[in-house]
């Protein structure tokens, strides 16, 4: 693949500071960049690197303005990221295509497949499952009984799904991904033993949901656990039974979402953040990195931070706080005793 | 499935208040309780859904004064949640029957099955297995050799136990657990360098233990590590080599053990604790989400949270001032500027 | 197998006080020592057992200094750590010969396989994979296309490998670790939906990396995720995009390092640690469990603690502080009411 700078802002709908004839044959990150590759520069952390990297050609945004010249040819766009993940896309090459249903999967025969479906080896496929058009399930996948799964959802090796869930269109689940497992339910008996609540509700991805790998996805007791349409999950997530997870949510490594609790839209969780269950989180949240949520969040919008979680900007006076909290104790001692020397 | 509410009455031997001649089909959760369903009100935090739900029937304890009319017939008895585990447990329709053993299963003759036990397609069973009656063993499970499994038991597709494992009667594993991993342990040589230290003692499953997804149990570097009988474990626990949970201990989801510790009976552990490692935890903690515990608690039935913890009441005081610290420095340093002045 | 404390004395370059004849025929831990078995003391803990076990003989440090008798036969060595640890290898009976290439593997032809290579059932190789001499692939196991596997490496059951990562010579992977999975990256997009960034980067597992079960390591959006040389991982850890950790560098249990972090060589990072993305880690860091990591640590072999973490010792005053703070409040308050009284 070779492409100009000219070519490229063409696509982009970006403009050309430099040599449009630039060529480039692959793409690079900016602190790695070779002659011969184009690279980006969106994360200000970054900047730095431009005045150094030796890509031919650099994605940036309209607003950057250097402080010293550089070297590569400059493609100028809207939004410097969402250009250079077009061009990622385009020069994919993970793209696997149809590999067909493999002799060595296990297929029951009352399940439907639809169009260009590839099944890998070792794959077992249950009774009752519905698969539409174009869904890729890579080998040692196993789909439980009465699963649904949407068109073009993508299965990577080792995934579990059991069975009754459903899965919708567009959805991605990443290795080592466990969907239905039984919620963690027990009523105590007498004596410090516990009776086991049976498991009898499923889970619901909805479509364009993408789920890292290892990440478990309890089913219901009753009714469904329900992740909503386009929400991304990262890898070692646990989401509970009977959680309910809003469109669009985006949530980091590590995090766990206890049973029944309901999350909105648009929110953003980040790493090992802990929320408990039966509560309910307001839309376009945003929650800090290894956070704790005790109570339900009713602010639409709101930023916590902390464990347990506060208003991100008193959690940040706080941090401070914490750093020198020996030197404020000692100031309080040394009140204390300025104060009884005053009073004897 | 068709009942009374007289039937059900009996069944639980509880109390009908309403109409004992109503009939419900199937179960529901009470927020989302449509007609003909029962359902239960057992968390205080659902009271309110009694007087809007549409369930035909509800399960409540004896205790429960309406502050309404509810539209609803009754059923009241000594324990609503256990009752409708009960319930649940009738309509289980999970409850796969013996399916046999898979002939795409690879099965080391040396080994032993007992009386109808499944074994799923693409699961490996090594050499002098021994695997007691009723077991289910789903596809694309991995028991190494020498591994033990009591009756009754059920490994869910993809679990892992490396040899020389024990699991006991009547115990759960869900997808993705690995059980007999190495422990972690490395000597440090000369010039960073680390040599592993083999691991060769085992992990030992006692009776009715559940394990959820994705949870990782290593084996002892000598001797065991050990699961007592009853114990359940959420999903991605890790549980540290050479470590030991008491019986009916309950851990929540994420939470870490680390090497050597004992943990003792009926233990309640919330999701997301850390506890270090060669400590010991006296029986009937309780031990709050997000915990992190740094020294043994010795004191049976201590109620403990925070990281590190302390005594829960304690701990809930101070995470109030976490709330408030911004203001209480500055209160100090407000004092500190009033004495100042003072003295000038 | 049966040795003389002489015998192993030799072996250990240790000396003897004691009976040089004493036998053992196996191993024990100290504090469930048996006849005729040998154990060792290195961690100070459990030096009160050495006066109470049964285990004929004892590896010790060269300083340890009894303060009471002791019954068993002592071998003084330099470590006695490290040397039981050679001991353990000695014994170790896990050492699975090599089981040659399943029928029931599904190996694509343009796959190269060294010699002396296992390939467990139900496991898949895809195309132009390389494995090196000696390597252990055991069942379940997927390997993607163009992975490239050195020699003597050892693949546990479940183990996922994306295509195009590189794993090293002498590296050990426990069951369900995911390597070159997706990172987590997506562009937003106007009314709050995302674009995925594709991910075209890979992994690379230098030599003699250990990873623990169900951990998981994403690919590079471009260029590598690199885990250097003799670098230690536990079980459930999160390795994000483009990350590189250093060599011999040592990770406990449910620790996350965020996506474009570069970690130090000989560093220890203990269990459930944060670390956010894109900062620095310097060489021979020190950071307690339970910590979170918001910004670069510049310092070569600094010790930090905390969330956030701050130097070790401070943390460790401001944690006795954290214990105290309802007292420390309530004394601020009785200040303020004596300084308002005073000026009444």
């Amino acid at each position: 693949m070779e492409f100009t700078a000219a070519q490229i802002a063409g696509f982009l709908k970006g403009t050309v500071e430099g040599n449009p004839e630039e060529k480039v044959f692959n793409l690079s990150k900016i602190d790695e960049g070779r002659p011969g590759t184009l690279t980006f520069l969106a994360n200000p952390k970054y900047t730095p690197f431009i005045y150094s990297t030796e890509a031919s050609v650099i994605v940036v945004n309209n607003d950057f303005a250097a402080t010293q010249p550089v070297a590569g040819t400059l493609i100028r766009v809207e939004d410097a990221y969402s250009s250079f993940a077009t061009l990622l896309a385009m020069f994919d090459q993970s793209k696997a295509g149809n590999t067909g249903i493999s002799a060595q999967a296990l297929i029951d025969p009352s399940s439907q497949l639809g169009e260009r479906v590839s099944v890998g080896a070792f794959t077992v496929i249950g009774k009752n499952v519905v698969i539409g058009n174009n869904v890729l399930i890579h080998p040692q996948v196993f789909i439980g009984n009465n699963v649904t799964i949407g068109e073009d959802s993508k299965l990577y090796p080792g995934v579990k799904v059991y069975h009754d869930c459903i899965i919708g269109n567009g959805c991605t689940l990443h290795s080592g991904v466990v969907i239905g497992s039984d919620g963690f339910g027990f009523a105590p008996l007498a004596g410090n033993d516990y009776q086991k609540i049976p498991q009898l509700g499923n889970v619901i991805l909805e479509d364009l949901v993408e789920i890292g790998s290892n990440t478990t996805i309890d089913r219901a007791t009753l009714g469904s656990t329900i992740i909503r349409k386009g929400v991304k999950l990262d890898n070692l997530i646990q989401v509970g039974h009977n959680a309910e997870i809003g469109e669009n949510t985006v949530i980091a490594a590590q995090s766990g979402i206890s049973g029944s609790t309901k999350i909105g839209r648009n929110c953003m969780i980040g790493g090992q953040v802990g929320i408990i269950g039966h509560i309910t989180i307001a839309d376009d949240v945003k929650i800090g990195a290894g956070s704790g949520i005790e109570a339900s969040i009713t602010q639409p919008g709101a930023i916590m931070l902390g464990a347990p979680a506060i208003e991100i900007n008193k959690a940040r006076r706080n941090f401070i706080h914490w750093r020198n909290l020996d030197e404020i104790v000692r100031k309080i001692y040394s009140i204390e005793k300025q104060l009884k020397k005053s009073h004897e």
